[in-house]
């Protein structure tokens, strides 16, 4: 906001940096113990989602130390692209600001985060945040760098050439917090971060106290989501009048088929026929009405294709199933996946594995772990539209009943994620994803159910297995008796022969 | 944001208009029934707003017109101040621009809503917001306009001397939305306004289908709560500063004296002989370190007096009485309060009643109706710290059963509410808050208590009544007919009198 505020009568406009300022809690720094979390958090995304454009496996590195009592530093380092040196104040100083507002999947999106977390640290201890960065072009270079909050600028204190010895981030912030509490929190958040990105190698070292290193399952960089072009079903005037501006075209038909996905040559000449447009209208001479028109016609059509997913980063079978095995003691790992599909134009695909195993509490509904384009996701869960579906499934019906202890691993990911806060917790409840989430968990649930009547059947099976071993031993031994034989023959083996195969004996 | 957008790297700003058009779930905007629950209540609010500005009795009419299957218009008129001419624009068309920063209790706080509701109209219908205001100067003007998006300003399509019969404000705007689904909800949403609000009198037109006009309850308008200096717990550095640099003091002790409230003249001297800093330091000159330490200082010092409640607004025990029986029927209302206390700084207070009465569920826990500053919250009760207080309270202490049907209306009042969301639907979880709410609960939950045990003892007290009406009956007739009558006495009005006053017979 460069404008200058005006008081006139006691009106004015406060920059975003302020209302963050004044609204913290909505962005995840509501209290101390929230903030060492949140802190953690949007370093970490941002070092993945970096190391992802540079398509390394992310090895990144946590350092929290807590020289005071509720004083703390927490410094995040990585092996990702680096960030242009002209950009990183504004990165780091600016609220809005960021490089990550195409249509594909990423964990960050709002170019909020990470600027959250500084502003936090400066409130809270007068600091700046001190970051240090390589890209592929140069050595290194290290910034000091606060925000002038009422202006929402960055404010660069100290700015030098400092020699980094590989390419990446690292960024360092003090901050007031509550680590006592925190650390759990963290803990579980780094855990669940190499359960969706099974390919990062995470280092936690918190003062003298813990040095930990966790991840690394797979050794494949999971492909980078291409951006995607809007989907029809996104069009509303706003963004019509955009894509106008910037199309060089004259066209109507043409405008549709190269400024939108999934609008074919085909479907394109169906639209307009029954608009009663003509494809060589010129866009830009369309009036307002027929903008507004143009606007309800795409979104209500249904003669496109499925959106496309190549924009989307899904953990995928194989991963979900291995950095789920590997993270927890689970006796039956099943994945099942839905999608793609739409909100409001943005592709979206929902995947999950159902778990088994004594670690997870017995319940009459499943546990659930909820993950949004790769990030575990801690609080709020019960306003979360993952959450309120499940409870929506009657799960007495797939075996999970108060004696069973069976998880679920829930990832959503989409070109945005519809958060209901800016603190990125829970997602808004929207008839498409629930719809998705529901046939989601129906599948998880049917193979919840054929593991828990197997296991049934098969305890069943056990039992009479035993029995017939019993008067099997017995008639063998009444056998040995009769023919004078002082010691019966051994017949477990027999019995084991016998039921080879349908059970383990 | 007039600075133009950066493609460098892919890096650009978004305006917060832009901001909160991408994330529209997080401002209540997420679906086309919310749509038409928040515009109601953004322009009601602010209407709300406007008539205590003008320490009027608010009459405030709503017109739901819906032509088309899922575009509606909601014309929202009042008799408040009036908005300034000059400032219309930017009230209607700017995010994040408003009249209500300062420290205060009022409905509306970010600035945000109503120009939500305008971007929302507009970028579903295409349709600019119009604006009908009248202040204290002339005699009307009206205004069409549109949001910039992309630069978050105001567009003036129309402006033109249109005579307005009296002072306020009316507001229309053509959404999509989904009426028949939101219908109840405003509903619902209107009928609890008049019980945080007993002094504002609503009418409600729907097309021709309703028209019903509620509250009206009490006849005098709430004091106007008073903007109060910050209290010390505030003091963060970015507070430090600004205070520091509209002062015109020279002094520290002054300057503490004057810029904070419940900071008298020892206090100040207390907290200034624990710095070791001179009283007549000039403030100006304070280095970053100083500054930093003050902060630290003031927010955890506890020589300071209870913060002032001027600032606030709250129902009181009269005027909640009097709308909650007039609105529900119930049986027993009992009110108490709590207060005030501070979060951060920001004045709160606590008061609610609790009712008994078969309008409302049977449940092991009362229902709870929330407020806050005034305003009903409908939406996301589960992730409420009012809510999930309730739940810690063991309220099978209270006498409150499955069998027993009560319920709570709970009020929290602030200078700043903390919403977890821009959508303001639920508060967030700070402690001093929890334990506030938690006081005030068991003080609601022993009135109930009381109440449930007095119905009990009563309902034994009748039945022994019953039991001794019968046999002094049984005696009345045996005499007679041991005297020869034909007809034994009436003994009714005899056990009436006998047990009166005890319990109704």
């Amino acid at each position: 906001m460069s404008k200058t505020q005006r008081k006139d009568e006691g009106f004015r406009s406060i920059s975003p940096a302020e209302f963050f300022y004044r609204n913290r809690q909505m962005a995840g720094f509501g209290n101390p113990t929230q903030a060492v979390y949140s802190t953690v958090r949007e370093l970490v995304e941002n070092s993945l989602d970096a190391c992802e454009d540079a398509q390394r496996l992310p090895k990144i590195r946590v350092d929290i130390e807590s020289s005071l009592s509720d004083t703390l530093t927490v410094t995040v380092a990585d092996n990702g692209t680096g960030v242009p040196y002209d950009q990183v104040p504004e990165a780091f100083g600016r609220v809005l600001y960021g490089s990550k507002y195409d249509r594909r999947q990423r964990r960050g999106s709002f170019g909020l985060g990470v600027t959250m977390a500084v502003l936090h640290g400066q409130i809270t201890t007068d600091s700046p945040v001190l970051v240090h960065t390589r890209d592929d072009k140069s050595s290194g270079m290290s910034y000091n760098i606060l925000v002038d909050i009422e202006q929402n600028v960055p404010v660069v204190e100290e700015e030098q050439v400092r020699y980094r010895d590989h390419e990446g981030t690292t960024v360092s912030i003090r901050l007031r917090g509550d680590l006592r509490r925190a650390q759990e929190r963290v803990l579980e958040y780094l855990r669940l971060t190499t359960v969706a990105s099974p390919h990062a190698r995470l280092r936690l070292v918190i003062d003298d106290s813990l040095d930990m290193t966790i991840g690394g399952l797979v050794d494949t960089v999971p492909a980078l989501p291409v951006p995607s072009k809007p989907h029809p079903r996104a069009a509303d005037v706003e963004l019509l009048r955009k894509l106008i501006e910037k199309s060089e075209h004259k066209g109507l038909r043409s405008f549709l088929i190269d400024s939108f996905q999934q609008v074919g040559g085909r479907s394109a000449s169906r639209l307009l026929r029954f608009m009663g447009l003509h494809p060589d209208t010129e866009v830009k001479a369309l009036n307002r009405e027929e903008l507004s028109l143009l606007g309800t016609v795409l979104r209500s059509f249904d003669g496109f294709g499925r959106p496309d997913s190549r924009s989307l980063s899904p953990v995928g079978q194989d991963d979900f199933h291995k950095s789920v095995e590997s993270t927890f003691n689970a006796s039956l790992v099943r994945f099942a996946g839905r999608g793609p599909s739409e909100w409001e134009g943005n592709v979206f695909m929902l995947e999950g594995v159902v778990c088994y195993g004594d670690e997870f509490p017995a319940a009459d509904i499943p546990s659930m772990y909820r993950f949004a384009n790769r990030v575990p996701l801690l609080y709020d869960a019960s306003e979360c539209v993952l959450m309120k579906t499940l409870k929506r499934v009657n799960w007495s019906r797939y075996g999970a009943r108060g004696s069973q202890p069976a998880a679920l691993f829930i990832h959503f990911c989409s070109t945005k994620v519809p958060y209901k806060a800016a603190g990125k917790q829970s997602i808004a409840h929207l008839p498409q994803i629930e719809e998705e989430a529901l046939a989601l968990y129906r599948k998880l649930g049917r193979a919840l159910n054929m593991f828990v009547k197997k296991k049934e059947r098969s305890s069943r099976e056990r039992k009479k297995i035993r029995d017939f071993s019993k008067m099997f031993n017995l008639m063998a031994r009444y056998g040995a008796a009769l023919a004078g034989y002082d010691n019966a023959p051994s017949t477990s083996h027999m019995v084991r022969r016998l039921f080879e195969g349908d059970v383990d004996v």
